[in-house]
Formats: C-alpha cells, structure tokens, sequence
C-alpha cells in the first residue's frame, strides 16, 4: 500500500530529476485501485498535462504497464489499437506512466507529463526508484 | 434468448480456458440488445479491463462481428476508421468479441479482456462454444 | 428548409435502394442546423448503426461534405487528422454521409450506416436524390 | 494579461485576412488559463468549426504550442499520439491554433477553424499579428 507520504517522496524525487532536465513537469501517484493519491504541478508546467499525468498514472495501474510498452501496440495496425477510446477517456497511451512495485506486486502507478516522451519516463522512473 | 444460466455457463467455460492459458481475464456476456447480463472478473486480471470486455461484448452484437473482423476495417485507411468514435465511447475495434448464435441467430455476445488480442479471441471462442 | 414529409420522401428512397442492394441500414436526416428530423431502422439492421447514422448526418452538414471526402483528409498524416475528436464524439469520419442541397443551398444532410462504407453512400446518394 | 478588447482586435484582424482568402472562418480567443474570451462564428462558417476553434485555442495554450506543431508528433507512431483522448476531448491536433505571448511570455491562444490546414494557420497568424 502506498501512503500520502510515500506519495509525495516519490512526486519529490521525481521533481528533482524533472528540475536537472529543466523542464517543468505535472506529476501524479495513483494507489492500487488506480485513483489518485497526490499530483504536483511544478511552475511553469503544462495546463493540458495536469490531467494527461494523472491519466498516465490510471493507466499504468489499469493494465500493470508502463504506458511506453501500451503504445508499443496501440498505434494503427497494432493488436490494442483503439484502446484508447476505452475507461471513459482515461487511458492514455504514450510513454510517462509506470505501475508502482513492492516485493514484485503492483501497488500503484506514477503518471508524468510535460516534456518528450523520454523527458516523461525519465523523471517517472526517478519518481518509481524513491518508493 | 441468452438466460443467466447461459450466461453463467459461457463465463465459466471462458475462466478455464483462461486459467489454461494462465491468463486472468475479465469475461462479459450481452443480450440481444447488447446490454450485460453477466461479468465476471478472473482474480489478479486488470482493471483497465472490466470496462473493455463490457464494450467488446456490446461491439459484437452492435454490429454483429467479431472485434477481431471489426478490427481489419478500422485502422487509419481502412473503410470505418473513425467507428471507435461513434456509440458515446462503447466501441472497441480489437479482438476479444465474438457474437453468439443460436439456429443462426445472433442472439447476444461474449467480450474478452485480459491478454493479448490472440488470448482474448482464444478465450471468448471457448466461452462461445459452450451456448 | 426540409420538411418532414420531404425527410420521410428522403428515407423511404433510401429504403429501397437498401433493399436492392439487399443490407438493411439506419438512415436518417438532419435540418440545416444539423439536428435529426426522422431516422428510420429497416428490419435486421445494426443496432451499432443507429448512431452512427445520425451523426454522419451531423458530420455533413457540420462541414458541408460528403463524410467519404471528410475520410480522405481524416486519416492519420491527413491535414484533418483528430477531427474525429470534436464536436463531443459527433463526428462520423467514413462513407455514408452526404449534405442535402436546394438551388445549391445546403439545407440538411442524409447519414446511412448498416453496410460497407460503398454501400452506405450509395444508399445515401438514392436518398439525397429524391429531394 | 488579454482584455476583451483586445481579444475583439484579435478576432478582427483574423476576420480580415479570413475574407482575404475568401473563406469564412470560425475564430476563437482564450485567455491565460485556456478560457474563452470571445468568438466569431463568420456568416457562412461550418458549423461544426466552433467547437473546434475553441478547442484549438485551449489546445495552444494547454500546450504552450501551434497545433499545426503539436500534430506533427501525435499522428499514429508519433510520440504523444493518443494525446487527443486527453483532457475531455478539448484537444485539437491539426493546425489553426497558436499561442499568444506579450514580452515572450504566453498569455492565451487563439484557434481557427473553417478552410483547410494551411488556411486556418494563415488566420490564426494574421490575428496574433494583431495583439
């Protein structure tokens, strides 16, 4: 289970690798149900990636995958092409979001969004690595 | 007519087929009017998909395809690319519906959601067969 | 302006060709403000289509096109691209849709949904044509 | 900050250029939180254009991006394709939105929509010209 207090080590850590990019980022931790349990927009952030973080970390936990691996085959022509029209809208299938583990269980997921694709998984491995 | 029973009986034809493969998976079953009569969600499946293998199941019997045929014409190019946008978010355009028949007819449909498109397909076939 | 003795005149024109061409269809037609002024559901037809109908009719008068030509610029890499997107998922970006014009004026829209993308704008084209 | 005044410029000068090309256009303001300030709907505009130049504009601001830029990486295989699914539908991702900036800083957007891509670019940038 993953507390408030894990929450915000985790969105901390991930806004120290997001300052040493120097690009501002939304950020969001999710429990294992796959709501919410704190997001943090750094100044400067994006306003259309305050929901996209929070979505990325949904998703992650919705499917237990990085949301990177998701869009692997969710492109045209891919096997989950169209899944993104699943959840009412909450699925978002473009690298930032990675499932939270303890003793190899998924216990939650973190949601980034706000720089490149890469930027986004970076600075959410960065946040995965303090839990 | 699809009873609960029928119902039943199909979702727990698809949970073995299922634990052969080892792959949990949530199994839905529609009626004739693509609403649900039955769900059950496999324990350590995803929750991502409880949703989808609801929509799988509407999809078939929506247009009384397999998601999996539906799938081949709805990709960028393809003649109803774009379909996944209609019905208020309710359709899915890859494999793991199959419509379910009786003399013929189609009277209802099973959707799968749990594995890759392949298990999806596997597994709502093996609850199909036992209407 | 359409009446709705003009829109059922449309309809029933439709039901034949449909009927010729041996694919039940949803058909339905939208005034120039784009909103439904009868739709019909031959016998057999998809039940997936009945919305999709009604908003391909929309999508024509949205944008005074064919949805077969909206298609062309809608794929991905299209200029068009995400439209599909607007108007809160009324946008139907496939064959079957056709603006309904008087002395060139646009007064409304067919939408015909139950068949492959070639039989809907046939079936769409019979319509317009009884006008 | 972006008055109404300014905003009625903006939409004045867009209008211009719009007539210019001879192609009426739906033109949206929004302000520094993604809001709309005001819009003109040009007699003859698609009406399915307003949704959209609205949504443009949120989408430039969301963003901090030209939508005619933010489609280059959201097609299929792109690296925030999916981005469309995001913040309740209010994501446009073809050109005619642009951000607007006093002293390099982003205060608002502004959306076009109603000719082509190339189009509703050309309008969109004849009325920032005008802030």
């Amino acid at each position: 289970m993953i507390t408030l207090k894990d929450a915000k080590r985790i969105i901390e850590a991930a806004e120290v690798k997001a300052a040493e990019i120097g690009q501002p980022m939304n950020i969001a931790v999710a429990d294992a149900g796959g709501n919410l349990i704190a997001h943090a927009r750094m100044d400067g952030a994006w306003i259309g990636s305050i929901d996209i973080s929070i979505k990325k970390a949904y998703t992650s936990r919705a499917f237990d995958i990085a949301t990177k691996d998701l869009a692997t085959h969710s492109q045209s022509g891919g096997q989950f092409f169209g899944i993104h029209a699943s959840n009412d809208g909450k699925i978002m299938i473009f690298a930032g979001g990675i499932p939270l583990k303890q003793d190899g269980k998924v216990v939650g997921a973190i949601g980034v969004s706000g720089g490149s694709g890469d930027q986004d998984h970076a600075v959410a491995e960065a946040g995965a690595a303090a839990l």
